[in-house]
């Protein structure tokens, strides 16, 4: 698959979930400087690998996974002093980074079964393979566990994860996104995943989740969010807000009614935002940690100091007006 | 149109909305007892007439207003001495609902229009006449509003309902069910229909309205319930449940990929239920009262007295056991 | 039993709940008729009885049904104009009010059975006939249920209630006072009595209620009062506070130890106030009503007019002062 | 003084408080008709008195009691035959208002005192005769009782209320409106009167009420409103919304220094709506009642049928459109 | 004592309170030690050693501060060369840790007594050492206070509690565990214990302190534990859960009456979990932090790194799973 | 300005602020060591200097920036061998702190500005140069935006505020603290300054300001603080609480009046307390944070670590208890 493909597997959602999003872009751009004739000219390599990211940077623009992953892969590129070089470390930081990526779910996986009580009933929203990893090493442990699904319009991710669950033998109920608050009282759980998380504890994820979040709160039902530790979004400790996408509105309401009626927009946000207070828990692969200790992820793990931030990002844009 | 196609398109849903259920089942039994032979046969005719009931009461059995509507009809008729009384009563009876329900329709409305403040931004739920009427006749006042709606899975009803806006030139805006707390803070308040209330207020309605009012409470948004007062449930005031309907799974997910996921059933319940303490008002007919004053409506309105009641619904089941 | 003898269970607890309390008094005050000499004299005889009257009221100030059923009986004997009359009306009204209190139980426990699902869990706290009756009720319909019963320092009437539940071979799960919100989440509703019922919903009952109402509401779960219509007070419309009882301290703390712990006071309150908002359901035998209607119980069942209570009471305490 | 000197002191708030206004107001009326000389001419007598309620009616378009006692003296006059009887009628019902009007806030305080216990304190907010009223009572029943009453920005009613207070030797704690919060831990429960009271129990009162309540509700104190009952306002049982008076800006930012801020513009509304949700109590001269049953007071005091109100006013309103 | 008395009146509750228990368990390390006979053989005293901490593991299996104390004390004896060091280290250890635990009550009682201000009555619930320091201190530096003390149902620990007060001439009340939301309004702050802290500042604590916390959060009134570092759980990072003890039927229900109830089943939970929103403050000897800040006491004063705690006990759990 | 007339503007509120305060009394140091005549006695120097800080120290005991400037500036002062370095360096502190102390209002600015999205309304409170400074850097950007601020009794620092935003063209709505929920539905989020920030996230600011928190959560509103980091009270670690401060009765109620109301006193607190729960963020000049992380502001900004403090403040103040 060519870069573009890939690019554009993003763009269509045909590549969906935060981390695959992240490990293929990360693969294309290894597998994309494969195809770059050797020249010796380590700043045209340079070049054409940064015009290849920005590709890939531009097909969801509020992912926050996409930039801090190919971020992480491209640093040490930029400062390689020949083309050898950079096509090495280009190499090694994104296997180290898929491996480390797919390491993460395991480990979340097996935090998150140890939340999940034998004979407990799990609610879970999208398809995430964070949320469904610990809901999988649960059932592997032998527990005896069930699933309510919910169908996530528009895209109906709910299939996704309902054919998973039917694969491994896990009894599931599957229903409209409208009837979260109804079937609360029969669950005891909440697992979802995450798209990324600010410096304050809120949880960016799938549309509905924040609903989901809400009427859990109010049966006293736990709410548990997996992430790997990139989709905690550093630039929110500057004041950055994160942007909700909004994809087409055909996805929502065929073009052909659309035209019949001029008085009506469609809103079709991919994602919304879920207090801290809502949520008990965030299972990363750095531990199990409350909401509210987003910033010491940030810190620890993803090793943004304050200053190193507000040099590259607040002093850039605030220019000389800090005098 | 026949008895038994009006039935049928109350039972596919091509029929919908509790009003006109209601009416349009009244009308069947009024139209169909001028298809019956004139006998001069007074119990034949109400036998038949009994069955027609039955069969339209079979369609929806947790819809209150169809009972309600056709006790009111068939009460007096089971009383008739001749054939033509029988006859002529059940035209009157049948006829006064109608208008009676019409009417009622046109007084929500008005007072409905009331709560909604010139410039303000309404979301509604489903196709809701009773709600749809407020929100029409603030814009015949001359009122600058605009209105959020929801999809309604899985039948989709939100598309009658824009197309109803967007034929009145009311700016409306579009968008799933999952978006509904990530649209509260843009609106001003709610507005929706009920299926049936309870004696404590509580109001059985589409699927999603639970979580809608929850959403809405929790950002001081106020929430209006119309209804018209044969929406009023009497039963409950001796503890019976209102059993909410299920509807078919193939709704949810089609019956192909269903067959594929042994281990998957869909649940597709077409209503939930709203806590009184999440209403702020209920507008009827006959006033826009607190929720918690149901019991009154049923009093007041309805005519049903507690001892009629008990007599009626309660020693009947209970029989020889009270010694 | 002697009315001395009846007095003195009802003061030392042997004769407790509030129903029971009510008809062992009324047929206290019944037999002890038949102890005194005909002697002609009405005055002497109406004189005598409310003597009885009064110690009877004596034995528990706070016990709202107590007042309620001797003013039932004795109203009308205060009006008699020959003794054989006053002894007629006495021993009528005394049998109706007993037979009445009785069917009022059947009753509730009819409406009350509706409310309990097949397949439920139910919590109850102290020994209450009322509750008792629903859970006895739902069982005898065939319905699968369990109860969780608490302990009820410092009486532990937890024990009559789980004997009870037992002889009906209902599983029963039995705890201290304080594992009441561990608990919570295990069951799908609470149902209590009540002692007595303000005008504004506000249920008293055995200490310890209102912090169950507190916990089933943080989880959503259902909580039904069960009463008669005798526990509502009228007399909180003009504003009356119920005073809780205080009991003895020895039956929290021994004496002797209490004798070494001059700094330490015990309190012991046998009721506890429940506000409105935590009550989803009061079931009596007059209906399954919200809390907020407790005055349309009183108006409607009691037959208390505001006019006849201020003349009587509000007028009689506050004297010339209205001039 | 005469009708225009009357009319003046309620525009300008000499004369305030809702009660004094409308007893003032009948007043006015009644004096008024001494001073037209006798014509024998009752149709020129009646427009007459009608133009002086319409001038009285205009002082406060929001205020509740006032169109309520013009209309409750007034109503009787329009049908008068003769000027004699007019004017006799005039006299009669405003002497009987206003004797109604004072034995009611008597009676609340009867009631109110009720609910302040020995050794409690009382938060209040602006200068409500019928909350004092409880207060005094309470004082003069010989309990031990404190009060904290609020400033009252902008007209600073606080200092009328706790001169009241002080001439009665009530300890009295004095703070601006923003420290509510930070007082209430130190009181027991809130006592305040209402401007106005619609069918679904919001009171409409002194701007900072509702906030007021909304700590009072924090901190788990009782929150007691007093009202006459011809607060209470039946039209909004058509969905009539109360609308909320504002008053002249230089009363909040003096006209000079408002001259000088072009982009400044000042909100002076009088009232604010308090929710049901956060009252637990009104207590009018009908009893103590809570706040869901404001239509029952309007119902069975008022004597206003919801089909009486919709023939006057919406029907009125909406004309031949509910054909 | 010896090993085995003590271990035997942990088991049997006669030592309680986390903290006693910790410091007696080290004891008992310590002396156990010194009636073993010297044998040269460092493996054989180890394994002796061992045999006798896993003794006292297993008397509590959910008592968090006995691991961390016996690990703390043994973690350096298992790396020793020679009898005499490990001899050596297990007394240096042993007695470093009970001076250090003992340290640790008083720097929490100078802190505690901080937050209680004169003139204050508290709350506290079961024989927390460490509240009851900070009570105590308080009344030391002179200030007029007041305690509210539980009962704490089945084992009446509120006896001890309320002894040492009295001794202390601090003014107690006590009352039945149900009674907390009764006395709620009479208190001005919540002082009570810890036996675990999670990473998400959950409190494990004697049952019924969850119920304590909400009933404080309804009233508005401050809650703090007070918890020695030791307490808190660092293995529930990896997800892992605080397993509840549940302690014998007859605690609760004597062995003769259960005999007769074979429907009934007795719950004895000792403890429950409060969660971090109900807290407003945890006070160790470290400082007094608020709840979601757990993790940073783990970190910085227990030492246990994220990698470190994955190496030891997720990696070792999960085996090869994570390829 | 001499220092002592800058110690009585602090006093008088003539200097407010907690950062011009700050700002200001380094400022007055500075410039009054130049006022000291050169003796070369080092320690005669620092004598008068510790006496100077004293003074300044003295005027706002509540104020937490004032003591942590001075001391920030004296530490080293302190350790100074000669008057020459002594001067030298309280001349370096001192530039250095007012830097920045004004940079930290500029970063602030910028990040606050990023959490005003284009269009919409901000509420503020007092007259916070922070918060201020968010609102103007979002105008500066091109943002449109309005502001709704509070009168703030008793001092109308409102006043300040709304002619700062006039005069930058800001369209601003002026009302009274009372109107707070009232016009809480109108605006989109919260933000104000802070005087100072407890280790649990608590907020210590202007009267009011916790009230305003509160109306914003009931209506879902954000509630952002802004604070420079010199605002956080490290000496809350060790559970010393802030006490409020309160000024004279007068500026509530002239003193004429005063003396005609012995029953009345005045409480004049400057000051209240915000609970971490209703504040969604803090900006400071290092980073956007939840409240719940003030204690990694106090320990990796302000450099306090536990031992520092406890051997500073507890230990001196505890004595030899602690044996």
């Amino acid at each position: 698959m060519t870069l573009l493909q890939t690019a554009e597997q993003i763009q269509t959602m045909q590549i969906r979930g935060a981390g695959k999003i992240a490990r293929e872009a990360v693969a294309a751009l290894r597998d994309h400087a494969e195809t770059l004739p050797r020249t010796g000219d380590v700043a045209a390599f340079i070049r054409e690998m940064e015009h290849a990211a920005s590709i890939l940077l531009g097909t969801r623009p509020t992912a926050v996974s996409l930039p801090n992953a190919i971020q992480m892969v491209m640093r040490d590129v930029r400062t390689a002093r020949t083309e050898e070089a950079a096509r090495r470390i280009l190499r090694e930081k994104a296997d180290a980074f898929i491996w480390s990526s797919r390491t993460a779910l395991d480990r979340i996986a097996a935090m998150g079964a140890n939340h999940i009580p034998d004979g407990s009933i799990v609610m879970t929203h999208c398809n995430s393979k964070a949320a469904l990893g610990c809901i999988l090493e649960a059932k592997r442990q032998g527990k005896d566990i069930e699933v309510y699904a919910t169908e996530v319009r528009p895209w109906n991710q709910g299939r996704l994860t309902i054919k998973t669950l039917n694969d491994n033998e896990i009894p599931t109920t599957y229903f409209v996104d409208s009837a979260v608050r109804s079937m609360m009282k029969e669950i005891d759980l909440v697992i979802v995943g995450a798209d990324a998380i600010t410096v304050n504890g809120a949880v960016v994820n799938k549309i509905g989740t924040s609903q989901i979040a809400l009427c859990a709160n109010e049966a006293r039902k736990n709410v548990i969010v997996t992430a790997e530790t990139y989709k905690f979004a550093p630039r929110t400790i500057l004041g950055e807000l994160i942007q909700i996408e909004e994809r087409a509105q055909n996805e929502v309401l065929p073009d052909d009614i659309a035209a019949t009626l001029p008085f009506v927009r469609v809103k079709n946000p991919v994602f919304d935002v879920t207090p801290a207070d809502y949520i008990d828990m965030i299972i990363t692969e750095a531990g199990a940690l409350p909401p509210h200790l987003a910033y010491t992820i940030m810190r620890e793990y993803l090793g943004w100091g304050l200053d190193e931030l507000q040099n590259q990002f607040l002093g850039a844009r605030t220019g000389t007006e800090f005098r």
